[in-house]
């Protein structure tokens, strides 16, 4: 998997197009912060999927070049990208390796195996299995009738990846409405590009918001990642480690929690970042309101958290930080990667259909939509 | 500041000697953890003051020798040595260094200036305020007898000492009893030396303890001392990062929390690392008792929480881990070193005297004293 940076003359943003981001002019691309540029999820590009590694953020602007389904699927594990609806964009586009890959069986067998292989990346958000399956399907009516499948999957996934953005922005539109001005928010993870919209929306509304982004441990998406997002969408920011939301919520230094959700069920039980339910329990206590940014709404296939898998990642990664083990050799960490919230400790599930009670999401499936053309 | 390694031959463990250890044979000092021996704490050692670098546990075992006063404050800033109990130790005897350094003013203005600085080290807690004020009370008595005043403070330092001690294990004794066999135990931060009694006395009589450490950011005690402290003492342990603990309560896998306390108040309010406070909502939304390690009880001078000034420490120790840093030039951490938890999510506190309602601690003072010579 070669590496690019960004500054290599062959790199060539070929994203920049507005009509690609699917935000129809209200933004341009090139001011966005970078992890909701096209470039800063995954694109195609001359048969390669190229990734933003978020592993290096914010420090290092770099991308992996994948070639191979496989190439993908561990970039996904590894966590080079992350967060349910932005892998299922390069999930997508990995699918279409496996038409370009032509050793071996027939063209079917390959997909169908791509498709399984990388379904089975990350477990817990349902993202990725919707982007996989409304792939296979554009691919299986393009074999039908004798044509390519890579354009009718590339064709899938940019359309799904436009909606995303369109959606996102509408959501964090809304979020932005909710908020009063000079809010402070509390958020944990990165809660993606719904609040990365709500932040350059206020901006450009002219309202003042302030962040604070729980580090989020072991990945660390908080530190790296979201605070870096409010630093380029221009909203003052801090860091604090993850035991510290509840004593400044308990200080009434906080406005709203704010997270975004792996998956959200019928029932509104939201599944999240470890970490989000025990600062969900502490806003209830404080009487902070708890937003939950779900641009697509809830997942229509999981009616309550009975049928949620909680992935549990390796061990290793939480008594390892930056390379130093922190734990006496022989002492094992447990590293469950999500966890659950019940309806009960939300406030309101936001989501580009408008603002939901979280015991009500599901009346989201027969509210008037705002995109017609959502993939995931 | 030298350092010593416990292999340089010059090391003289001079402090196995259960006498000073306070323990009178029930425990053999060498076969405690590291962190309950007088050596794993601080000492005085021919005019210097010796202690464990906390900061280099688990992987080096490192001495700090102090030979002034304000070399030990700045260990006690540094957190060479940490934990409200521990570092009063420390305190103490470099007060003694006021004595012996006998430059520039009288012995009086001395000792004077050295308890000021001493006390200004770390505000929360208030074992390092009692400790300083007995020793300087010797002192004086010493002085106005024609003494020197070392002796009085380091004899003073070593019955505080040996008084925790003697306390620390009654209190871990009580709370092992307390707990069930097989009881799985959440912790955070280093509960200190009640918490490493109550594992040697379960060992002791047969009963089965689990810890599961929360990794306490920034300075990871959880990770590096709790974590270390019972594999020590032969318990099985493992490492969860600071937002997990929540989620293992909900799914049932934690039988008690269990942490020592920076303050009790004496309406029974706990101020402890912070992360503390969301965990005790945690434990409560899920019916897991919170049970306080607090061996020598409430604090007499802090009627409630309005007394209590909670630290705030340099945000750059948020956003830099093991030397690298997390968020982006420019975003600053926020670091409240401290937070503070109500009686009403508080099970027992649990001392030398017995074991207290959270909101009855005030009883502790005319229970029967367990010692009669404490002075922290």
């Amino acid at each position: 998997m070669p590496q690019w940076d960004s500054n290599d003359p062959e790199f060539i943003n070929h994203m920049s197009e507005n009509d690609r981001l699917g935000l129809e002019g209200v933004f341009n691309e090139k001011d966005l912060p970078l992890l909701i540029r096209r470039q800063g999820m995954a694109d195609w590009r001359d048969g390669v999927v190229r990734i933003l590694d978020r592993r290096a953020l914010p420090h290092h602007e770099r991308y992996v070049d994948c070639s191979s389904v496989e190439e993908v699927a561990i970039c996904i594990e590894d966590m080079v990208i992350q967060g349910a609806f932005s892998l299922s964009i390069a999930a997508g586009y990995g699918l279409a390796l496996a038409v370009v890959d032509e050793t071996g069986s027939d063209c079917r067998t390959r997909l169908h195996a791509a498709s399984e292989r990388l379904k089975k990346t990350r477990p817990t958000g349902l993202a990725l299995q919707r982007m996989l399956a409304a792939c296979m399907v554009a691919a299986e009516d393009a074999l039908v009738a004798g044509e390519s499948p890579i354009q009718a999957i590339l064709a899938t996934v940019d359309r799904g990846a436009a909606a995303l953005a369109r959606q996102g922005y509408e959501t964090g539109r809304i979020a932005c409405e909710l908020l009063p001005d000079n809010a402070t928010i509390l958020t944990h993870c990165f809660p993606d590009r719904s609040y990365a919209y709500m932040l350059v929306e206020a901006k450009r509304t002219g309202k003042t918001l302030r962040v604070i982004a729980s580090e989020t441990r072991p990945y660390l998406q908080g530190a790296r990642l979201t605070s870096f997002c409010a630093q380029q969408a221009g909203a003052e920011v801090n860091v604090i480690t993850d035991g510290m939301g509840g004593f400044l919520m308990r200080r009434g230094e906080i406005d709203a929690f704010v997270t975004a959700a792996d998956r959200v069920c019928m029932d509104g039980t939201v599944c999240n970042k470890v970490g989000t339910y025990q600062y969900a329990l502490a806003a209830q206590a404080n009487e902070v309101p708890y937003y939950v940014l779900r641009q697509s709404g809830p997942d229509v296939e999981s009616a309550d958290e009975s049928g949620v898998e909680v992935e549990f990642r390796d061990g290793e990664e939480v008594v390892n930080i930056c390379g130093t083990r922190t734990a006496p050799s022989g002492v094992e960490g447990l590293y469950p990667a999500f966890d659950i919230t019940p309806a009960s400790l939300v406030a309101k599930i936001i989501t580009d259909r408008g603002a939901f009670q979280a015991a009500e999401i599901a009346a989201y499936v027969d509210a008037p939509p705002f995109v017609t053309d959502a993939v995931v």
